[in-house]
């Protein structure tokens, strides 16, 4: 019986992971605790809710000393707010993840060797930065032109040498940008890649801020927890010496996820998608990832969608209330 | 007239750079400055020397406050301590280095758009982790397998962000292991590459725990001394959005270094290499990069040596007092 602990799991991703985790426990018996700053109010709770932030060392310290098996690791401050708010996005995506992992490593010391977590964090393809090759590889370097990218890339570095020197099992998972995200739009730059699909099924306009020629890695958030739970499942030797992961997606641009919805949804669904270009995303989004090669993570298991109809498919399935 | 800093500057490279920029400065009038722990004894200083360390906030806020225009950061625990000494290493390399990055920028923000320095911050080759491709190009990515390598690719990332938002100008430089080293021996893993040199010059044995097919990047202290002055030289436009650059260096093995020596110093010199493995340093030194295609660099104008030959003139040239 072991404790499975998610930072973050009040977000969209540590939802879909905690209900995964749920109706497909990776072991019987596996208890779930999800630390948020707060937690959607719709529905019964599927796991333990503790409210809290990860910039408390306080908290920090309390839930180290329950010495969870498996700690999922999703707090982020998103892209576009991180860029906006420099100092908040290094206080929280950098500052306290250095206090999550000095103060895991210290229950670790405290234990004497009868404790050692399998710490799985959700990076992002942020941690690159163009100009790219056609499809980015397994060696591809970490230029991220943004502060999120930066904090990513660093956090996956900490991590990795920690890992190295025996204190922690786990990996960095490189998630895809999410789509399509139930719920409201968020900060993230990304946001209008979910956008334009989710708010027409609405019956809502939705904003397109870039050029439809815009190529993007998207999958899905059914996917994303897919991720997580397989991570926790495979053997440390799994990663070699390499404990960070570029994960399967879907390589579109936006026009084709536009022809996607209106294939699957009409012609007037996709109607409510309004051009008007936002200087601000462009500038953000014409640095991202637009494909990718990600053969290890392949290797390994990790599975995604393999067109954006699949992805505007799962949305119907797992998310669409009308 | 323009304040120089050099952090580290009482080190080897630190004193080599304090001493090309007497002998030769960037501008007429540039005045040095030195901070450093301690100084060496010999000769009379050539730069203004302040003790101080960088792990004191006092310090960088007392120095921070005289806005000089470059900034040299050459501190660093070496690659062997930082991996005995898990913490020194993270207190160090890293923490110090965002404390560094803080105060002066909390004195480019006070100065409300008058004053940005450019740093230029020592990096390594040691960002880089096995397996390798035969030469290391502009866009292989960090794998670090030290906490040293860990540190630096952190360091660098967090000085970049720092630069894209405008903070700063500066680059970091990935030096080639430095040799050959006057000196004594240090506590790096590398020291050996200089000591098998050295040490038989100066009638001493010399130990080597590495194989001699063990292949590695090498340019001399005259040469680092050079890429830290010509980075300060450059347009900041010049690094583009990736302002880390992999230096010029000579690839060669330890086999290659010996015959260089026998061939220009004699049979004898080179007898006094005793080979004595030991695990430690090999574990160390077989995850450390081999060979490279500095392309961007050479571009830039950074140049280093041509062979190891040339490398061990520069040694007699410059430091071998015998």
């Amino acid at each position: 019986m072991r404790n499975i602990l998610i930072f973050g799991g009040g977000g969209m991703v540590g939802q879909k992971l905690a209900n995964s985790l749920a109706d497909n426990p990776l072991q019987p018996g596996d208890r779930v605790k999800l630390c948020d700053l707060a937690f959607p109010q719709n529905g019964a709770p599927v796991a333990e809710q503790i409210v809290g932030t990860v910039t408390n060392p306080a908290v920090l310290k309390r839930l180290a000393a329950t010495r969870p098996e498996i700690v999922y690791y999703l707090v982020a401050i998103v892209s576009g707010e991180a860029e906006e708010n420099f100092d908040l996005g290094w206080q929280v995506n950098m500052a306290a993840f250095q206090s999550f992992i000095d103060i895991f490593r210290a229950e670790v010391i405290a234990s004497q060797g009868t404790y050692k977590p399998k710490i799985i964090f959700t990076s992002s393809i942020a941690v690159f930065g163009a100009p790219f090759p056609e499809k980015i590889g397994d060696t591809f370097f970490h230029a991220p032109q943004t502060s999120y990218g930066a904090q990513k890339a660093m956090s996956e570095l900490l991590l990795t040498d920690h890992i190295r020197k025996g204190f922690f099992d786990g990996v960095s998972i490189r998630l895809p940008t999410i789509c399509v995200r139930p719920g409201k739009a968020n900060k993230a730059a990304s946001s209008f890649f979910s956008g334009i699909i989710r708010e027409p099924l609405n019956g809502h306009e939705a904003i397109l801020p870039v050029s439809d020629e815009t190529r993007h890695w998207h999958a899905s958030p059914r996917s994303a927890a897919g991720f997580l739970c397989h991570a926790a499942t495979l053997d440390q030797s799994a990663y070699e010496a390499r404990p960070a992961l570029n994960m399967p997606g879907v390589s579109c641009t936006v026009a084709e996820q536009i022809e996607a919805l209106r294939e699957m949804c009409g012609a007037e669904v996709a109607a409510r998608i309004r051009p008007e270009p936002d200087p601000r995303i462009q500038a953000i989004v014409k640095n991202w990832a637009r494909d990718f090669d990600p053969a290890r993570a392949t290797a390994l298991g990790f599975t995604a969608e393999k067109d954006f109809r699949e992805i505007i498919q799962v949305y119907l399935d797992d998310d669409f209330d009308g």
